[in-house]
């Protein structure tokens, strides 16, 4: 097999094509070799039409613009790192959605990396984008690139824009795009108790990460204001995934005293837990009431349909692409910007039977 | 806010920071500066553990490799693009996993991008790749760039090496990784048809995608195989996602005459028919069957836990990248690889009731 690993190329026989050259893709294109150049270098002085036309043109003739000369020159790469702690939660999907459709719109593309947590990774990352491979990043990994979640370490130099979204990073100066993860828990929390529960189970997230901290907080507040004393013995520890909710789940069927109510702070907890309950043959919401957090696409056909905190996964998603574009393009954005939630009321938690 | 937009910083009050050079790299990871340029410009001839401290150091210090020489110089990038179809599929989150791994330990990157089905999003990374700002990529979408899934239009001119996974890219001479959709599909029916079911719905993916005639033709075959007749009646359009599988049981559920088993191309079909079905009053699996495609890591978790195909997601990723690096490396690799399916039985299919 040759390099060039394409099907419409005579196989090995030596033939000749032209290079594509710039006349090539304007000509195809209909419109000028200057307009050509422009939305390679300034995509954003272009109309979205004649930008689209271009790169068809471009993909279509096989044009390749020096991408090192162009770098050299404009020192743009018209690309943005989205930085996901965990690819595999759900969750993110819309707020990717979100993300793309505002960064495309204005000429960027999005690129999309998992850390995992892998330090290696986070380093391989970390000179990439110091490297100027990309011209602005999005973090949703809750730390600057070579810092720890909890702030130790010195934050690599990037000089590339940066964005925060979802984790708030403690100190950083940068903009940051959250929900009040707070002041939603706490909500969530007093609802359970409004209905009568008054023995309510919380399963965490990561004790390392912001976003547990800030729940916490808020589930201790809701029990404060709903006049509820905090029970220690009542807080199960969880990571968001699946597998925590069914091992919270298997530790919850093995007691003796139940709560009556279950607090978990991700909907993938919540599933799996709930799928762990039923299986020991209680009930949801009859005999346990379970609650969510985030409303992803699974929660409205569980079984049954999860009451849950909806974040707004798409407006989340562009508020922190309008805001790196904003740097990228020299304009101020706020420092701070927090959207709204919602309680979903749904079939996973009923009022304590009397 | 600066651009720089680090909290590390002293604020615009002009203080200057020495540039980071090679020799601060070395020093810090310990290594030759001979290492520090190895692990940049050909990382495969580093050791994994030397390379993670030498990027840890450039995270660090901040040291800035021109990346415009490096190009210009080794003409690699040591990215890779993955190009999928639909991020917000769960399907995908292993198979992701499983090429990341096999990438990195290679010293490659990874970078994701979601083109759904938008021309020009797709037209953006044929430039993009054409550009040779990524060394080689991974196409889940079913076409090379600059053709459509039924393989109309000419290709785009690419000369890093592709690599097809899942869907198969019919005529491209490029290594294909997939499974045997047709023998899985078939399977399946088959499996229903042992338990009594006669009556079998078929709810399908977008009729232009490979997958879903590959299914479509194992779902008859296997109807054929039980000696069952095929009745077009009971196919029901669909297209992968949860929404669909709704719709489709919204279909179900309204039918005067009901099949007593479900065959859904998809997990996420499945579950959102599932819980239109159990909403209207039915049970599953007493009064119908349901069964996916795919064990996505919700199917385990369902209510009732859902029967379906396995795919092995994170050996389909890795077979993927270990081809992709054998065309980067200068080795041969086979045209084509297909790994086995496993039948998961679990609760949501039962017999049929005399």
């Amino acid at each position: 097999m040759d390099e060039a690993g394409q099907g419409d190329r005579p196989d090995g026989d030596g033939a000749l094509f032209r290079a594509a050259r710039i006349q090539d893709v304007a000509r195809l294109a209909d419109v000028s070799t200057a307009t050509v150049s422009r939305a390679l270098a300034t995509p954003e002085r272009v109309s979205p039409e004649a930008r689209a036309r271009v790169l068809e043109a471009i993909a279509k003739t096989g044009y390749v613009p020096n991408p090192a000369a162009r770098t050299l020159r404009s020192q743009k790469t018209y690309m943005v790192l989205v930085v996901l702690p965990d690819l595999s939660n759900t969750f993110f999907s819309k707020i990717l959605r979100g993300i793309e459709e505002t960064l495309f719109e204005a000429g960027y593309g999005m690129i999309i990396s998992d850390l995992d947590g892998s330090p290696a990774k986070e380093a391989h990352f970390a000179a990439f984008t110091a490297a100027g491979r990309v011209d602005g990043a999005i973090l949703l990994n809750g730390h600057l690139f070579g810092q720890s979640r909890d702030g130790e370490g010195q934050p690599a130099r990037i000089t590339i824009p940066l964005v925060a979204l979802c984790e708030a990073i403690p100190g950083a100066d940068i903009p940051q795009i959250e929900i009040d993860n707070r002041a939603a828990a706490s909500r969530m929390t007093q609802h359970l108790a409004g209905l009568g529960h008054s023995s309510i189970a919380y399963v965490s997230g990561p004790a390392i990460n912001v976003l547990e901290r800030e729940r916490f907080q808020g589930f201790k507040e809701g029990l404060q204001a709903a006049g509820l004393p905090y029970d220690p013995a009542l807080v199960i520890p969880g990571d968001y995934t699946i597998e925590a909710g069914v091992a919270a789940g298997e530790r919850l069927v093995a007691q003796a005293t139940r709560p009556t109510a279950v607090f978990c702070t991700s909907d993938e907890m919540a599933i799996g837990l709930m799928r762990t309950v039923l299986s020991a043959g209680l009930r949801v919401p009859e005999d346990i009431s379970v609650a969510g957090f985030d409303d992803i696409d699974f929660a409205a056909v569980a079984e049954p349909s999860l009451t849950t905190i909806r974040q707004p996964r798409r407006e989340l998603g562009q508020a922190a692409a309008t805001a790196l574009i904003d740097l990228l393009q020299g304009r101020t954005t706020p420092k701070r910007i927090r959207l709204e939630t919602e309680l979903v009321v749904r079939d996973s938690v009923a009022p304590l039977p009397r």
